[in-house]
């Protein structure tokens, strides 16, 4: 397969090609968001250094363990200060020059170029939650996911203009043994659409596995100068980096692939209890694994990243759409800026058991706070309720229809027909109304954004539809979306190296394993 | 009565004494907001400048229809240039120079000092929703409301530590008949809290009675230079100001009290369909409202206010926490503080039939843009759905907490305890947990907000609590909250005065007049 090509091609006609023609008008992947708002930033330059020399302190004095004998003797090759056995102290000199050959940006590759992606600057794409061990299904039933749930999860994300991605588990195929599991949600996210994908970092093995099928997809030199796919990587906060993470990080390095570098931050549980001090501790963090991607090899693309909540002291347990996560992040934000580094943060968190109330307030919370802060990759924008135990099929169609609203205010203000529209004021004078003005008819449809899913009409027409609440609808809208979905093809010759590959793999690998999950 | 102190005391002990001293902790009242974020401000100099001067067009060679006598005759004296009997054009020069009499800022007095507001500035204050025609009541039943109705959103309110005003007619008591209800309305504001309150304009000769009532409870004289309640005049856009709201205006004016200039903009219906033009149109109608207010009285103080929403051009439905609507408030926010005069725009919008999902997006979405907005008088904060048609008791509860989280939000970041948590990660050092900390034990309580009505538990603990949504469980915290309440007693002699008004003017008033609603 020639690597500058699109891998995959339609192939229709009639009543195939008339109907691809309709949903290519509402399901057409918006560009990657170019930000025309300005950010939230609380900080001063001054309380930037602040948080900056705070963490280089932490870095120099207190150390980060990375549980890896190779990743220690990495860092000793790199001239770190190794003390008892894995403990890395590291100087800010050392940080700040590692930091200084991560590009700012890169374009992120899909298979299809034209769903290629700016990353980083201002630049926002918007990715679907991934890790449910459970979903909420077209029935809203809650129960373990399959590898055919998984598949109509990739399908609704293909489907929705304001999603960039597919991801990769979005759910758990729980009816899929755990050690192949890699390999089917790969190819899972391959098959089912030609958007840009993420790669699964379970394992260093799983993870090199990922890579072998983003070689037989892109090819291999491609991929040495092209980004294809994106692996998370999670720190154990306090402070902490594991042999699993690591592993993969290499794996997603050495191909010269980006990696998020996250920590797993519980703010109060495993960091201090307050905001401020929070941040300079996950900023240690994500400094140590950003400049760990360097020393395994210098150049390649990595990202700031973090998973974000604050803890109730109450029940311990994890809570969004909470204030001071708004200011985390608006700080978080300001830091990766500092380090000119691509930032990735989380959008669209629930903590509710269902899609009620509490989800919409702290899912729009969320996205106006991290859309507000400037990040770069907005993971978990659709589907993400119960703190990330289940995906919801109907959340996900809701909040994929939020980025898109998301993504409208980002884009600031158009002047571009300012006079004209003016003009029209003169013409319809006090008193009148202007539904019917030319510049209205010409405008409308692109004036103000029409949620399709948040119902704006009278009671009696809501109660003559049904009752229906958000949940209800969501469910048909997902669909008639999955009715009107088409696969875009795999090459044939493509689809079955994968196909090989995930036979032979299959093969060799043993049926038991662990799982180890991803946030 | 002494017009200086408060005018009601609370008379309790024993029993009484002991259940406010629990209450007081989490119903006190916060003061108003000093707001500690930066704002978003998308406009440039220039483009304030270009919305500045369109609006100052329009004002000057369309003009804007004043429909009553009164003003137009004010006008006149004023120097403005009256075309056709009511259209009134406006000279830059002139809006300017009226203009530059407002207060920037004041003090809004409560009947009990120590719920004072300072307003204007960076100060934010928020207000319950007003003016629903029905309400879901306390077993989510939507149906007509009564006074008892109104009494029980008062009391609500009052109990609510982030909502600083009680509002006036947060629903429409229909059991009470139409010409005498702001007088009841007002009494019930007067009475059931002793937090700030709004006064009724739904005719002059209703705003002059409430200015009465004022006058009772808080003195004529104190009124002359203590602004004490506010009033909204809603503007019918496009450019038309009617007889009935500027003559309630002119009676707040005449007292000194600072009335709302509300243009009521329904984007795309009687405004352009574009956001800046919408903005330039919005601007010219709310100055000339606000110039008027000072030809009234110079020196009054005035606000700068809207009901914005946006308009589905499919169904002609108004909208709510859409993108456009975000982008206005923000623009609309930098042309009030060009001006320098408060401003007040609506809060927590929400266009769905119940509180479900819909709901809790639109009224987040609109609490982050409103807030990041900078305005200072968040009206409609607690219990809007249904584009205003109803207020919901749970939706009610659930927003106050929402404001008390915007409220905290807005505050900003805390650096006062940033090297006591420093030293904490080093105690904690790599791979510890900080929960037994001694600085989480004395900083968790104030560190990460804990939302009483958003439910973090496990699945499992939340079905064994009886699966409950938002709204059942906003409904059992509102009987709880309306059990602890106890009236904050007003003067008796205060309290007898209000009524024999109110029985004088009712025996005055024919039991029959036209409602006029405000938004």
């Amino acid at each position: 397969m020639p690597a500058e090509l699109p891998p995959g091609h339609l192939r229709r006609g009639g009543r195939d090609a008339r109907r691809q023609i309709r949903t290519d008008r509402t399901t057409r992947m918006l560009p990657a968001l170019k930000r025309n708002l300005p950010l939230v930033e609380p900080m001063t330059p001054e309380q930037i250094e602040k948080i900056d020399n705070a963490s280089m302190a932490i870095l120099e004095e207190v150390g980060v363990v990375f549980r890896d004998p190779q990743a220690i003797e990495d860092w000793r090759r790199a001239g770190a200060d190794v003390r008892g056995g894995s403990r890395v102290h590291l100087d800010r000199g050392l940080v700040r020059e590692l930091m200084s050959s991560i590009p700012a940006s890169f374009t992120y590759h899909a298979r299809n170029p034209a769903n290629n992606l700016p990353f980083g600057h201002d630049h926002v794409i918007f990715v679907p939650m991934t890790g449910a061990p459970y979903l909420r299904d077209l029935e809203d039933n809650r129960r373990s996911p399959t590898l055919g749930d998984l598949a109509t999860f990739h399908k609704l994300a293909h489907m929705s203009p304001a999603l960039h991605s597919t991801a990769h588990h979005i759910v758990e195929p729980m009816d899929h043994v755990v050690a192949h599991r890699h390999l089917r949600i790969t190819y899972s996210s391959m098959k089912h659409s030609d958007k840009t994908f993420m790669g699964m970092t379970t394992s260093p093995k799983n993870a090199e596995d990922v890579m072998e099928m983003c070689a037989i997809l892109f090819g291999a030199d491609y991929m040495e100068t092209h980004p294809v796919v994106t692996g998370n990587c999670n720190g154990n906060s306090p402070l902490v980096w594991d042999e699993v993470m690591l592993g993969a990080m290499r794996a997603f390095c050495k191909r010269n692939q980006p990696v998020l570098c996250s920590p797993f931050v519980l703010g109060g549980a495993n960091t201090p209890a307050s905001t401020a001090p929070a941040v300079a501790q996950l900023n240690a963090e994500a400094l140590s694994a950003l400049a760990y991607t360097q020393v395994v090899r210098k150049g390649c693309p990595a990202i700031y990243g973090h998973y974000l909540s604050t803890v109730s002291m109450a029940s311990g347990a994890p809570m969004a759409g909470t204030p001071e996560i708004s200011l985390m992040n608006f700080m978080i934000g300001q830091m990766a800026r500092h380090y000119n580094v691509p930032w990735r943060t989380s959008n669209t968190l629930g903590g509710s058991k269902i899609l009620d109330a509490q989800a919409g307030y702290e899912s729009a919370a969320t996205m106006m706070a991290v859309l507000l802060a400037g990040a770069n990759y907005l993971w978990h924008s659709a589907g993400w309720n119960e703190g990330g135990l289940h995906c919801s099929i109907a959340k996900f169609v809701v909040d994929a229809e939020q980025c898109a609203m998301g993504y409208r205010m980002a884009e600031g203000i158009r002047w571009d027909d300012f006079d004209e529209a003016l003009a029209a004021v003169r013409d319809i004078g006090p008193g009148g109304h202007y539904l019917g003005h030319p510049h209205t008819q010409a405008n409308f449809q692109r004036a103000f954004f029409i949620p399709k899913l948040l119902d704006n009409n009278s009671i009696e027409q809501w109660i003559a539809d049904g009752s229906k609440d958000t949940t209800a609808r969501a469910l048909i809208e997902a669909r008639k979306i999955l009715e009107a979905y088409q696969e875009p093809k795999l090459d044939e010759a493509v689809d079955e190296a994968l196909r090989d590959f995930i036979a032979r793999r299959e093969r060799e690998i043993p049926a038991v394993d662990a799982l180890n999950n991803e946030y």
